[in-house]
């Protein structure tokens, strides 16, 4: 019998996920990096849920601090995504009943203060006992429906490009800050047509673009910005760089670089697949296809 | 060094949320069922999350179908005692990664199906490994603002009341209905003044509307509605029954009866503390205050 390892991440939420249908009320299919509801006449509501596990999201090395902190912003990253602001946060926490005081006040301060910097209002909170820690987040945005940046509209000769240095994510995952003002002006700025931020890795998040775009791309592994000591074929599959990869039409190249952005690659049509080429030419075929919770 | 197990639930509860405060976009303060946002002239959005976890929320006996029902009506219940009206939910579920694909869709399928009762939409959810189940749920809801019933509108004088019989959460704390209607029929009928859902236990939940209310009160054992076999010292305590514990103003006493629900006690000043009395008039002193997860 099959079981969740033989499947894979992807194939499960696209299991689990095929009976929830959109409606006139939910314009957009889930499987993006939010829902979005009806709000406004000339806005949406954004709405995301994450669940952060003790071993998994984080090691015991990390501090109380940096767990809150982690938990928040990924959240907010997923407003990012899709242009939008974020406004409110509902966080759950489980605790080994031998937590300090200290400790849960300090997973708190870390959540406190990462919504603070970006103006969400923590509006509800509930704790638990529970073996290991856990926390659940889920956030509220809005979104103007001219700014809404789907995983969908990338379009054969798009460019594909990408907010920032990739392969940190090791290093910044637990203090990262969400993208939220550059997402925004990326929307204003060059029209981007699609956009996700970087959770699984490179290779992962853009086949998710591709799917939900029925496109395929091409990826230059010498266009690829990576930070002092990594190597391209490394930040392929980096996970948790929550910088935003996004698509924009050709004659927005120019000014993704002047902007201080990167071009890395070229949306191609779907029969094409999503491939990576190498400084050479050649294709390159990465040891896995991205960084996969189950594997 | 205090830790969680010294504070208890209430007290953690308190510290975590001390500095989340109301402002004009959060009517409310925390600490009611559900978050309160501004949303259209007449109505709020209702906003809960709530997170279930292996051998706290459900033992090993327990289905997958009855695991997924449960997750979300949890959180329905949260929005029905408010008075409010649930629309939407997202879910994030943690697996085991030997989960089989047929066990995530049976929790799927019992989300899925209570939702489908309460016509929420599902409008998204993820899914990630982890050594123990858990399962996420945040669902939006809302309200009227004139249906709107909080935890802090008990009065002195007001009859302390249930919707049905306790003493049975053992039984169904895996298969129960949320009471949206019933809730709204409440607020119609007997425009109650304050409502929670029985979660912890009849005297921990009341203590909760007490605090909120700045009141105290009488509740009497032989006034309790139990299941069968059921001593009413066990109801008072008796967690997960989902039952709504609601408060009005004593001329709508015959009227609740008349509609089916039970009066159990009356609302007094805060000074007079919240007090259990048995059938000839002597003050009960319940072992243990309620359920409690820290215990």
């Amino acid at each position: 019998m099959k079981n969740l390892s033989d499947l894979g991440e992807f194939g499960l939420i696209n299991l689990l996920t095929k009976s929830f249908k959109p409606n006139k009320e939910i314009p957009v299919s889930v499987g993006d990096d939010c829902a979005i509801l009806k709000y406004r006449r000339n806005e949406y509501l954004l709405w995301t849920t994450d669940l952060l596990f003790s071993g998994v999201h984080f090691k015991k090395d990390a501090s109380p601090y940096e767990i809150g902190w982690k938990a928040m912003a990924i959240s907010i990253s997923d407003i990012a995504a899709m242009a939008g602001i974020p406004k409110y946060g509902l966080v759950f926490v489980g605790l080994p009943p031998k937590t300090t005081v200290s400790y849960s006040q300090e997973i708190y301060r870390g959540i406190s203060e990462l919504a603070g910097k970006y103006r969400v209002k923590i509006v509800g909170g509930d704790t638990n006992a529970f073996e290991k820690l856990v926390i659940g987040t889920t956030v509220l945005g809005v979104v103007e429906k001219k700014y809404l940046t789907l995983r969908s509209g990338a379009q054969p000769g798009n460019l594909i490009c990408v907010s920032g240095l990739l392969g940190k994510g090791k290093k910044t995952h637990l203090s990262f800050l969400p993208k939220v003002q550059q997402a925004r002006r990326i929307k204003r700025l060059f029209s981007a047509t699609a956009m996700i931020d970087i959770s699984d890795g490179l290779l992962s998040d853009f086949t998710r673009i591709a799917e939900k775009s029925k496109v395929g791309g091409k990826i230059f592994l010498s266009q690829i910005p990576c930070v002092s000591g990594i190597r391209p074929e490394e930040a392929l599959t980096s996970g948790e760089e929550f910088e935003l990869l996004f698509t924009v039409k050709p004659k927005y190249g120019k000014a993704v670089y002047e902007a201080g952005f990167f071009v890395m690659g070229k949306v191609t049509s779907r029969s094409s697949g999503v491939k990576t080429f190498n400084a050479s030419g050649h294709l390159y075929k990465p040891g896995r296809p991205g960084y996969n919770h189950f594997f």
